[in-house]
């Protein structure tokens, strides 16, 4: 029907007129809104880039030029142009193509992304090798402004700015990442933006691009009062001191003059950075005035602009674990003066959002940087503040150093709220929350809690905020329950173990059910599937003890000694990688405590996990009640005839009764 | 007898003339250089900052005022003048006060350093701490011009921008960090620091103070036009983008300059930068000729400046596994033009100094930018190089999201050499390499092998740099035995195991000592101690089993359960954490066989190990073949004991000769 169906490659493009690609914009965006509505996803961006990537495509010699998209999520017109249309519709969903850039999944994915600001780093190595090979590709980085608040971005900058050869660097400007942006940067760019004195010394852009130098640059004194020229007359002096050449800004939407520049600039062989000013949302007016909430979106009626709600979404007091845990600390913070929350460029996904606005002076949005955040809280602590950092699990990793050097060495009270921790559904392997359970849990004087449902979320905040040093509290995507609905959690303890006003001792697992054949211990999002795996258990006739064991560091030891000598199993169930966490730790006491009950550990095995719904994960790795039973029967019948086999008598499980249960 | 032993705290500086502080800067060069010259430590930039520290604590009212110094180890002086003369002569000695700045030692310490660039981030915590609690007191940050490369302190000069409250960054420019700058950062403030029309302009210091505005900054067409004449006047545009007031570059060395300019910066409510300009090793000649040699040294005769050498330091052939790794990288970049180095900041820490003087071209010190570091070698293995990253293992910290998310997911075949991966001695708990093994494990698509010996390095590192994914290499500070020293690693084979030409299959662990009474699995560094902890047992009439396992990941699962099941207990013995470890790993493999076979694990325990010799570090924590003989006699007794009790027969030992042993 339309252009898009002749578009087998990029080369398809390099035939059309500015105006047949106008055309063509507006098929790609009718595409993505078409399959977003349908498969969720990240809209905002992704209608924002769509000038940019036919320019881009139709200037350059992609695959053979190498173009690196930063952050990912902003590749479905790319993936349209690079021979996925057929599979588009499969978008994000399981065994269809990511929302992301992957080498696996086209050459024209020279490199995957998924995390911000890692794409000029990922460039300047192409860009190295290229030389060193001999070779003449061209080398793009496609980076928005948000990632340039990423300390990431500038130490490639500035590696880049030394080594001059050639690498364009495109600053996709959209005034915003996720949120509105933040930082000084950001003023910087919005001034490049908006003075008219700046805006128009681009329409000099070939003039100037051929009277600069293609070499070294001279900085004798000549040349300083030039530059301080072209500081009036061409702004950009931040990126030109880190060794660049800066062209722009540019209309973003405008085919003909992105063209005209990028073949421009392309000629140059040095780094260049290309200001390129784009409107996320761009051509849907629902997400041209939300692109917050358009940024990354579930399905949607597209006509409305309205999500499509399904299952219990709609519960009328349902309220996602981001926003039960950022409307208990502004209940919190209410009375805790000391009490500050930060994040790292995701107010609205960490829920933030909702503290920002009661209490603005009190919230810091620190720019997509984590380890900033990190220790900007450590600082806030050492000088009497109460810390909140609130960061996806993933992202975190970019703080490791930090929570070790900065925060647990100097036991520094820092409360951890890590978000969206397990499986994190249809983003796939560069966004799991899989690995923190296992890589915290080596760092000395660290808490590690996780919450088995929206009650317990909040006493695990009240509590961290009562300790001395550090604590981290992971908690998965999703609806949280909240076991008394009657009850508001700023009100009043609910739920929480009695006698503590609303928080739960260090280290104090719980019982939650009592059986001879087996114990389940569970962490967090797990415990609730163990639970329900111990009734189809006991259909079977197999009863199950079930301990939420709540915290990982410390392990409540005694409680789970006690549980481990008196079943013939002890079962571990985790939302997290197998390898070092809370199975290994149960291992590790038994093995220090000489108790040799047979562990039978379920949990993220060793690969990264690709996308798909967070239930069809959970179905694929056996994290689901049917699974666990399964699991768990299998093994029963599995130890119970090798002790058949070896003429052993399967050890007499003690009543576990006296087990000083909790539940 | 001079100033010196009249300071007891600062204060006693303000009532002194910046003569009399001139006097007391060569008394504290003198008792710098006497200690370190004795006890080992970073010399040359301690030299350097004597003046600064002196003009810093006689302007600034500390420790009311808060003083932060970037990545710590130049703040000897700062120690004498706080009240640790008294213990100074215990530097960096167990049970002595720490060579960075600790909480815990000073109230004059207000935050905990060791890693490079976190003195921005923690400072401006202070100061968001200080304007919530309606404190006055001034927050200042000393940075070296190193650590302007470390993407971290960007982030915190780009929110410290937004937020526009006191922060005094000093800057700290030595024109070098550890080895002379990289990036072009660093040729930016060279051009600040060695140009005449630039450097003229500090002289007009007092004035411009005064008639800079001390709020927000217009930026209306006439405001602009002013700032590109403070462009040419005064330098630091750079900064100023950022929202930094820049002042400088001042003589880092004039007394008298330094604290007129901190007084006028400090009447400045806003975040200023001042540019320092100072000389590495300033005083003490050998020193200043050679200050990378002097960055970090052992105890040395002070008249000569040579190091005292000690034990088998002085072999004739003894190398440390630094320098074996490196030039184990020259001999094979000789053969493989893919093979490029990489380096963040660290070129002779690493060895790859060596690598740099015979392939220039093939080398890359990325600054302080570790992040940037593995994923600029994720591009370069992307587009077809082998990229080798030296890394210490508490640095690598830094770069944990990267390694998960830019190789590891992309099984991009990047070598990670982590030098320094254990016990490190004097520098203490921020340098301990204790944690690589537990946060490497957790990540999918990872080989991850430790060598025993320096025959086996260069073996891992052929065989890291023939696989199609990628690997970490670990080792030890100190020195590399090679089993055959009529061998040059290049020259063939040495001690692998024999078919393969140099390289080890992965996975593939070997059995040193055939025992029955117990099977000693050790990794890297251990295996020799668990070799000598053997023999000591042999004499006690117990004889062990002794596995190298050399690969962390994957485990040689098939040699490990066959010692399992052949001895009545299992040590693993490794040179890490134990929680998520080795002896996890093991325990793992155990549980997943049904192996029920008791196993000792030892390693680094649940807590930060402070500063002493390596040995000493390594005797504390029982490290050594004298404790691991004696805890497994321990154990073993306590198990027959158990046994005994019981009632139960031990498990009788199958005779080891039935294992396929390889060594």
């Amino acid at each position: 029907m339309g252009i898009l169906d002749r578009i087998d490659s990029p080369s398809d493009l390099r035939r059309l007129t500015n105006r047949e690609l106008g055309e063509l914009a507006g098929e790609l965006r009718e595409e993505i809104i078409r399959t977003v509505a349908l498969n969720g996803g990240h809209l905002a961006a992704n209608l924002g880039v769509v000038e940019l990537t036919l320019a881009l495509h139709s200037v350059l010699e992609t695959p053979h030029d190498r173009l690196v998209w930063d952050v990912g999520h902003q590749t479905y017109a790319h993936k349209l142009l690079t021979g996925r249309r057929d599979r588009f519709h499969t978008l994000r969903r399981a065994g269809g193509i990511s929302g992301f850039p992957r080498r696996d999944e086209s050459p024209f994915d020279p490199f995957g992304t998924g995390h911000a600001s890692t794409a000029i780093s990922a460039a300047l190595g192409m860009a190295v090798a290229r030389d060193r090979r001999g070779e003449k590709y061209k080398v793009v980085a496609v980076v928005g402004d948000g990632a340039l608040t990423g300390g990431m971005a500038y130490e490639a900058l500035n590696h880049a700015g030394q080594l001059g050869t050639q690498l364009l660097v495109v600053l996709n400007d959209n005034e915003m990442s996720i949120s509105p942006n933040v930082g000084a940067i950001s003023r910087y760019l919005n001034r490049l933006r908006l003075d008219p004195g700046y805006r128009r010394a681009k329409t000099d852009l070939k003039e100037l691009a051929r009277r600069l130098p293609g070499g070294v640059r001279a900085y004798d004194l000549a040349a300083r009062v030039k530059d301080s020229f072209k500081h009036v007359l061409l702004p950009g002096s931040l990126f030109e001191e880190l060794g660049f050449v800066y062209f722009g800004p540019l209309d973003g939407h405008n085919l003909g003059e992105l063209r005209d520049a990028l073949r421009e600039v392309l000629k140059l062989w040095q780094p260049v950075l290309l200001h390129v000013v784009t409107r996320k949302g761009k051509g849907y007016e629902p997400a041209e005035n939300d692109p917050a909430r358009y940024h990354g979106t579930p399905s949607f009626d597209r006509s409305t602009g309205q999500v499509k709600v399904s299952g219990d979404a709609g519960a009328p007091d349902a309220r996602t674990y981001s926003a039960l845990f950022a409307d208990t600390l502004v209940e919190l913070a209410a009375r805790d003066p000391r009490i500050v929350a930060i994040t790292a460029a995701m107010p609205e996904g960490t829920g933030l959002d909702r503290f920002a606005r009661v209490y603005p002076d009190r919230f810091f949005d620190v720019g997509i940087a984590e380890g900033h955040a990190v220790t900007f809280a450590a600082g806030l602590a050492a000088s009497g503040l109460r810390p909140v950092v609130a960061i996806y699990s993933t992202f975190l990793q970019r703080a490791y150093d930090q929570i070790i050097h900065d925060v647990c060495l100097q036991k520094l009270p820092v409360v951890l709220a890590i978000d969206r921790a397990g499986l994190v559904g249809e983003d796939g392997a560069t966004h799991q929350g899989a690995f923190d359970l296992a890589y915290l849990r080596p760092i000395p004087n660290l808490t590690i809690a996780a919450p088995r449902d929206g009650t317990e979320l909040v006493a695990l905040l009240r509590t961290a905020l009562t300790l001395d040093g550090p604590m981290a509290i992971r908690y998965p995507r999703g609806l949280a329950t909240l076991r008394h609905r009657d009850r508001e959690p700023g009100d009043q303890p609910a739920g929480e173990p009695a006698g503590e006003p609303g928080t739960i001792p260090v280290g104090q697992g719980e019982i939650l059910a009592e059986g001879q054949d087996v114990g389940l211990v569970a962490l967090g999002s797990m415990v609730e599937p163990a639970e329900r795996a111990a009734a189809l258990l006991a259909e079977a006739g197999i009863t199950a003890t079930v301990v939420n064991a709540r915290f990982l560091k410390p392990l409540d030891a005694r409680l789970l000694l006690q549980v481990g000598a008196c079943v013939p199993l002890v079962v571990t169930v985790e939302e997290g990688v197998l390898a070092g966490g809370l199975g290994s730790a149960v291992l590790e006491l038994f093995a220090n405590h000489d108790l040799r009950v047979p562990v039978l550990r379920i949990g993220i095995p060793d690969r990264f996990i690709e996308h798909a719904t967070q239930s069809e994960q959970r179905e694929q790795l056996g994290l689901t009640a049917r699974w666990i039973a399964q699991t768990v029967k299998a093994k029963l019948e599995k130890l119970s005839g090798r002790a058949a086999a070896a003429g052993a008598v399967s050890i007499p499980p003690e009543p576990v009764s006296t087990l000083n249960g909790k539940g």
